[in-house]
């Protein structure tokens, strides 16, 4: 059982800060800050946004109990005012974030915090982790999808998973990148994404031969059983046992769906080599799953060389994403509201200029042509700009501003949705099967360029002009 | 607030085979799972073990609550007598692994299960993914904290772990490792690991002035301060500020223990400008820090051009372990009691022969030099075979028979130590300074040729010569 309290679950100098914040008069101030990345795991074109479920869940719950306090306290260098405030602490702020199974792309607010100093400075290293996680994996499970082309993805990795949240989210993750299911018991439990899995080789070698160990699963087990086929050997042994047993257990009932899994060898070759002899047998209806060690690569080339593979069981490639383990999101300081009230766009710059970041309360546009339904690109405006899509629009690249480009017939959709309003929840999470149809629906509108795997076309994510000269501004002021 | 059982933090097929194995007539039979690993991440020449403590919580308070219970029941393919049995479901087997800290090697057991096949079986995932993971991040930490020569480390990265238990029992493998703190304040309240940090960015951004900020923290904190010095510009603003700020007021209170935080840029080069320019202003105290996406490789190339580096703070590349995210734990069938209680040693062959399994009950000798004190090999045993120190004993690599090895003065000492017997807990887990300890005094007992980054040293994981017979029997029974 865990039964954890998250509040703690903050790097300590969140607390050096937030007491300093108190002691300093901050503690009130209202204070803007975005959480974005500045690229996409394995080179990607883009990024699936998800953990915000988990992120409201957070917030929601989110106080210090008596033995949190004391913790604080046995430091010695916190205030006792601070800890008597922490006591009563609830989240007061607004939230604004782009809806699960969203795309999104570098350098764009993927959420905005406003919320008096203290409070913001308390989340973040939960609201990072949680979607930094859940972003990669579904991220890096909708690259696995896309190159099944339509076959079925299933995440397998539980045991490979860094730590019982990386698997059990790390799952649900998955699924909002396009898994059809998962292995893993909890997340069904939890979120609802189907749970399925038949046999390890342990189950075969529990009984006294590979034939005994098929006949008794497919005996209890007649709707749709999966037998492992790779325990001795795969063509010698595994696949005319399962062909007998499919044979005598599954016809006579009249059944006629089952599957075998291939977990070692060479996959491509065994699954031609399988899926002949199971058709020479007349069983037309057993698919192919394969498993071991498979990510998008080793898909992609199953697919050219034309396995016979109907679904992909992926583990531990997917649930650590592997090949790119880290999502670098960042929750930056963007602006300050002063004692009037006033926002007060803020910058941070540096001796990187990749790393300056986009000063300011923002919203974030995303433009559709009317044509062709597509994403054309997303624009960061200032909070109060409107744009009025029945007129022309020109937007322009901030990196080389004589590259402009004019929309005419377009939509304009805002991708920040009010999430918390005043500490209060307004939003209402949609069903995780909502959300993973959602997602595909918003990847079907990005054009293939952006979509394939080796030097994506960049996404065009622009400032506005008024964002543009509020930027350039406090560069001058700053920059050193 | 995470309220969550973990019973169901496991792949559904453990469910599937464990209702077939209850209407088998296994559910009572024991059987024998071996813990191990094949390759060590990083290409290293060892790995480190680490979470049995967590693993040993899980199997003390492992049930299914009634809502699991109704969970499984809606799947509508289990058993109601089975589901009855889950209801009263207690682990009643014994366990033995190796303690935490001590450096493993690949194909040896780290640990073994010995329990009826049902309880056995449904443990798998948890203890696989949390032996897993905390052996990952200890091993990686170990590796970075080997790269700082006697520099200490410290562990940066919640918001980039892979879910919330990467991030606090993540701190807690890299505390294992050899890291001196961590960030996560989380880790140091339910584990003990000295937690820490000053400020972000978001502090100077949040004062008028980099000046101001840095005098607010000082005044506030002025015990040991370690103030971020590039918001700005880092030598021409951070540490000027940084001088100015120590002198005004730390030393007029008689303090000099203080630190600044390079946090970008280049990280040699700003190193020595900035020691050069504390040690001018007479701040021989001030320590260095350094962060900034670093690992083994980048400290280890940052040592060799004698950067001025106090500490360094590792973050995503070690909570992640990102060149080497996954740890390759397998969880497999050695051996099963007969009715008669005689233990049946069983193999798991495969057409990849390095996925060949050491069948049997067995035991892990690890041999000692009684004259450096070294560690010289590991050898796998027979379960009731014993190794008497006071005789020669030799030894001989399964792989090429002909090489042998006598050893003469040695001391033998066995891994594997009894953790529950008969579902009572024997093992009382150290504290995690004890553990980190051993940690430390184990990996001094290993030659440096194992511990080197490229090309280490394969030391030596035999079997004895009982053993090695038992495996080429079952081989040349099941080989096909």
């Amino acid at each position: 059982m865990e039964n954890k309290n998250m509040a703690l679950l903050c790097d300590f100098y969140e607390f050096t800060m937030s007491n300093g914040y108190f002691k300093n008069g901050f503690y009130k101030q209202n204070v803007y800050f975005d959480v974005f990345f500045r690229k996409v795991p394995d080179n990607g074109g883009f990024a699936i946004a998800a953990g915000l479920e988990q992120v409201v869940d957070y917030i929601k719950n989110l106080h210090f109990n008596e033995s949190d306090i004391e913790y604080l306290q046995g430091k010695g260098i916190f205030d006792g005012d601070f800890l008597s405030y922490l006591r009563n602490f609830r989240f007061s702020g607004d939230i604004y974030a782009v809806p699960e199974g969203t795309p999104v792309f570098p350098n764009e607010p993927i959420m905005t915090v406003k919320a008096p100093a203290i409070e913001a400075q308390l989340i973040e290293t939960f609201v990072l982790l949680t979607l930094n996680h859940q972003t990669l994996i579904a991220t890096k499970a909708n690259r696995i999808v896309r190159a099944a082309q339509g076959r079925a993805v299933i995440e397998f990795g539980s045991r490979r998973a860094q730590g019982t949240n990386g698997a059990v989210d790390g799952a649900r993750a998955a699924y909002i990148g396009g898994c059809v299911g998962t292995a893993c018991t909890l997340t069904d439990k939890l979120y609802g994404v189907p749970a399925g899995g038949t046999m390890a080789h342990s189950w075969i070698q529990m009984f006294d031969s590979e034939y005994d160990a098929f006949k008794a699963f497919c005996e209890l087990y007649p709707d749709n059983p999966t037998l492992l086929v790779d325990t001795y050997n795969t063509l010698k042994s595994g696949v005319p046992n399962a062909i007998k047993v499919f044979k005598e257990v599954l016809l006579p009932q009249g059944k006629t769906e089952c599957a075998i899994r291939l977990d070692s060898g060479d996959i491509s070759y065994l699954s031609k080599k399988a899926r002949k002899m199971l058709d020479e047998a007349g069983l037309m209806n057993c698919k192919i799953t394969a498993s071991n060690a498979l990510d998008e690569y080793l898909i992609r080339d199953l697919m050219m060389q034309g396995a016979e593979i109907d679904t992909f069981g992926v583990g531990e490639r997917l649930i650590t994403s592997s090949s790119s383990p880290v999502f670098g999101g960042v929750y930056k300081l963007v602006a300050v509201e002063n004692e009037g009230g006033e926002i007060v766009p803020k910058i941070k710059v540096s001796e990187n200029t990749a790393k300056i970041t986009n000063p300011h309360f923002k919203k974030v546009y995303r433009y559709f042509d009317n044509e062709s339904g597509k994403a054309l690109a997303d624009e960061l405006c200032v909070y109060d700009e409107v744009v009025d899509s029945s007129n022309p629009h020109t937007i322009f690249d901030s990196n080389a501003t004589w590259k402009t480009k004019t929309l005419a017939d377009f939509t304009a959709r805002e991708l920040l949705v009010p999430i918390f309003k005043n500490g209060e929840c307004v939003y209402e999470s949609p069903s995780i099967q909502k959300i993973a149809e959602y997602c595909k629906e918003q990847i079907d509108l990005l054009w293939d360029e952006v979509k394939r795997f080796e030097n994506p076309h960049t996404y065009y994510v622009d400032l506005s002009k008024k964002l543009y000269e509020i930027k350039n501004i406090l560069l001058n002021v700053y920059g050193v």
